[in-house]
């Protein structure tokens, strides 16, 4: 870990470390047992209420290619993906995530997973005949932060897209990017997240150390997973890659023309964090679906993590553009295996909305000075009258 | 004029009609001399403090090119521009707009351009060596709505730069599009200037026909200049057009690398009037600037006039995006002939702010719904807590 | 005109006059009637052999907007046009070109098209039904240069899908831009094009004064037609606009999904002359459509027009790549008024493929430089072995 | 190995194997010693005659940043590199490679490098100190294919520049993206790069097994390196990445306005292998360097393999646009580790150029069609006289 002091400012108002300058006092034990080896953040099993309105905003709006569907799931994909599917849609009762699933390298990996996690405590489950059409031998686990965490390496192959541009819309969706994790102590999540493999990329922190969000990848994006601090377990959201900016702006365009600009929550923008475009929409049960494009590469092991000051206005939106309230607030809640809402915690530390746009909170676009303009400054102040 | 019952609902939400919707109790005479013939809106003479600081901002950010410039004023123009300048910034005590300045199709047009507001009792001052450098004979007029409009056809040409890709930067702005003027009575404004040859392309209503705001061209695009309503004579912004949206998006980059993101007032978003992908800066004196691409032609006689809402959330941000209060409140001060301010006009009818996110105004994205989701509501009602 | 020592050299490598430098000696009378004011070139009629085929690669592949169709005609239109069409396919036993249809300001214009053709001894039918759907009283006429051309201005209105984002697709395209002739007389034509209101934008000549080809414009764009030197009347293309580049690539995409790459014939690429990124395709029965994109404002009556030199290997593509021998070759037949073919009149002057690529002739990147890399060489000679 | 016959052909008219389906009777012995664990394809060390020219041609066309620079070298990076430099320029007496560099994921894989050459009897220099600045031990090889390899994991961090967009150009390049290698045998390269660690990602083979190129990846992309069937060891070119189509749009229109658009050799197309929009150029002395962007994620070990028919016209280009001659014909010698350019071994098979557009070769659109229009088929046959 780079203690704080040892970190390098940037000319772009960031700094780099060599190691995450992050530090738990109240650790997940790390267990013996190797971790299992994580290729990607592979597919989301998303539980919706009504399976109509989610297809309409999945397939119709957002122009997922349908792989399989009956009358309880969707299997859909990205145009990139050749396994079987990236996003499952499951009728329920109550909207929530009932697993996100990573890839591992092989089969033996999976063996690995059920000794990681058992050495943990956690609730494990296995079936050789997996949990969702489309994959083979599965672990779902509860992990040690109450996320539904699948395994998985066999999985059917199905056609890439990539070169069936005659399908394509405007706006396709070429990849699954990443997840977000809502979970109270950051710092502690990333220490277990690390023993599962991750690497830190990028995080946000005050100058007292504490840590409002870390970065986590296994691929050599800035993530497969990140984890923002808040009540959890609970998911902010998922992330699907395009390959241009303006295939978002055509996602926004697209659901103007269809009067259903009121999916739009934040964005367009461009991130501070992460360096890429993105928007957040949010489907008909409320569950956000962010894209996202142009982050860059980090596969190095020295690959440097940057970390920003939370008063830098600019850390979540490159432009200074305002983080809407129910950002913050709002995420989906999260199942255990028996399909039950894991109950949440209360995070316990200063919440990013708080300090930067709360009654005592600041912000700032130039370190050194302390007022934004006028047309800034209402937007970013809770309990100030617009 | 059509009435109110004869428009057309279409499928995207707006109205169309034949001839604007558009009626006023309180004309200014019309001339019995005819108008001059206008081209087109050619440049802006604007008034800044700080000739320096406005430099950095529309040369070194911006990237406009430097025709000519002194320790007074600065002659820039736009890639495609091959007149001497389309913006002159130029130093003086308090920060406004000297001049709207309009290309007409003839010497003998200037003529024409005296007679009419000769007639309209306009004080009207003629100079054949020009009143700025790079421009020869020309009028310059207090308008009956208290703008000081410029009349020219005699330019010094100088060379295109549309060919000249070495010197473009990834935000380029290629033209000059068009003024937007703030005035108390949008009706007799566009009378007005419907009587100086313009035509309504847009407006924008509501259901007791009060008009907000409206749209008028010369040149086949929505528009050269606008009406918008509010105390005036004022100038809301004045906009340059890119070819593509990505070079919009490079703007907003490039002020965040440069730690002025606070540049950034509205924006970036689609326009529902207009069609067009938009950006609102406000510059060092706090004059907006519209960076705008992609409307459509409208150069036929019987080209659509389109009438939208007053409380569709889509009207100014196709996807729903909110308005900002700072946008509706600020502008520029205008110049009589002798340089001092104009003195303000107060708006007497509804403003948009109230009727839309005041106290007792709404706003729908579906007209049938009364209500917008959690995360937009908060941003669209003034004198709500955050 | 502009005499050619008259011109003047730009920092891009062409010149630019303040009138086109083209003189024919052989005119065509001009009219003492007054010419129809003509708005913009506005639709086309095109015969085509199999209108199923046609319909698939318009519809389908291109993405046009049908209005309305029947057993023998299809009526289409792009994203913006507000009238019922701005291509007819029409079932026919020949491929050709039925009609060039111009706009013209006021139904009065009609009685001026019949007056002005009339004088210059033209077949001239009138019909106040119009010749086609969606159009009402109509003149057609068979020009002095043997080319059908029609005048309209009543229509019927549809709706403008610009705002209509959920029926775009990647390619979408947005305008009729402008049609091209081919004439063999090319002063000649230029000429009797601007006797009918037309003004010249760019040309292309050699050192001795002949000119390769024309580009006339009544809307303020490059051109609403453009006279290219060759065996005429023929249609060279006609061209359809896109709002960015991205969209024409992703044309060229979804023809190589399609596997119907072999509808391109050349680019994508950036012309030289309009400073247009461009793209030519050839439809089921031959006929060449050129996609395109961003060319420059031209209202004003100083426009400065640009004259390239036909050695120029920059001038019909910016980036140098080579123009196909069959661009050059093959054009569209045109009918006469009772659908028969009209006669080839051979060009005698010149032609630009034997000045540039054939045996004697030479094409430069830098003026003072002879030869080209051996990678560009082998490309540019007719006649050479690859 | 996957056999020819258990490949599957996709909807987009190639096949995917689950093993690359290449098998070759000459093999490389494969080294008991472990290979080194390659990161990704790092840096390209090139000997240029000129230096002000190249240094021209980088940095003032192409945008590359300058980390460093002497009399002898200069040190360049893209955007994301946060390694000293990802190019270097070196002042020599005949245009070469002089390594091509690979960063590896830690100390100890130097060992493994050593050990792996040694065992193959390769010439293996190690040097404490780097061979160039900014870069710490590092190991060259000649390796048995005669190309000059280097393998390195210290090096001097930088600042990554990717949100630095006031530095920025809009053709701006982003990463090194991949090195091409042409060599006689490409059965023989693809097996001894396997047993460096490489992946088949993509090949092209004929209907006899004959295989003409094939894309080798180590980072999770389709390529760090591919072998190319012709006399070798040459180097075929050098790839940068950038993020969108218009910014490689953005480079040629560069080039148009220096009057260097000759530099320009083929494209900017979309590649059928790889899925990848591109553009070649030759630099002032000659090495030909890529412009890419937008292929795909291949990371997970079951990726399948893409196989495209040789006479498939699509394959090169999907738009089928024709390869020049001297894309196939021109290479970069590579030097030995005394600086001696490396003997030439002549390629047996057939080569690509013949068998598609030689004499007797042939290309297709679709399979069963053996004829392209006329517009197409001049370009396709060597021999031919256009």
């Amino acid at each position: 870990m780079t203690h704080m002091d040892d970190r390098t400012l940037t000319s772009s108002g960031f700094y780099v470390s060599q190691e995450a300058p992050i530090h738990t006092d109240d650790p997940i034990p790390t267990p013996s047992a190797p971790a299992p080896d994580i290729l990607r953040c592979a597919a989301l099993d998303l539980v919706v209420t009504d399976l109509a309105a989610s297809r309409e905003f999945y397939v119709d709006v957002l122009g997922l290619h349908v792989t399989e569907e009956d009358d309880d799931a969707i299997y859909l994909r990205t145009t990139e993906e050749f396994i079987h599917h990236n996003l499952v849609l499951r009728r329920g009762p109550m909207a929530a995530v009932a697993a996100f699933s990573y890839r591992v390298r092989s089969p033996e990996d999976l063996d690995r997973a059920v000794a990681f996690y058992t050495e943990l405590g956690c609730r494990v489950e296995r079936r050789a005949e997996g949990f969702t059409k489309g994959l083979g031998d599965s672990v779902r686990v509860e992990d040690p932060l109450g996320f539904p965490y699948e395994f998985f390496f066999e999985a059917e192959h199905v056609e890439r897209l990539s070169w069936r541009y005659d399908v394509h819309c405007p706006g396709e969706l070429v990849r699954l990017d990443h997840f977000n994790q809502v979970t109270p102590d950051v710092p502690r999540a990333v220490r277990h997240y690390q023993d599962l493999g991750f690497r830190v990329t990028e995080d946000i922190q005050d100058e007292g150390g504490t840590v409002y969000a870390a970065w986590m990848r296994r691929k050599p994006t800035v993530h497969d997973t990140a984890a923002t601090g808040g009540d959890g377990p609970r998911m902010h959201h998922v992330a699907f890659a395009t390959h241009e900016k303006h295939n978002i702006l055509a996602i926004c365009d697209r659901l103007g023309a269809l009067r259903r600009s009121d999916a739009i929550e934040r964005g367009p923008g461009r991130h501070g964090v992460s360096n890429a475009f993105y928007l957040y929409l949010r489907d008909p049960d409320g569950h956000r679906v962010e894209i996202y494009t142009q982050d860059y590469y980090t596969g190095d092991p020295d690959n440097p993590v940057v970390t920003w000051d939370v008063h830098d206005n600019q850390r979540r939106d490159w432009w200074g553009n305002p983080v809407v309230p129910s950002w913050y607030t709002d995420a989906s809640r999260v199942l255990d295996l028996d399909g039950e809402p894991q109950p949440l915690v209360a995070r316990t530390e200063a919440s990013e909305m708080a300090v930067t746009i709360g009654a005592d909170g600041f912000s700032y676009t130039r370190p050194e000075e302390e007022s934004m303009p006028a047309w800034k400054q209402g937007e970013y102040k809770l309990g100030n009258q617009l």
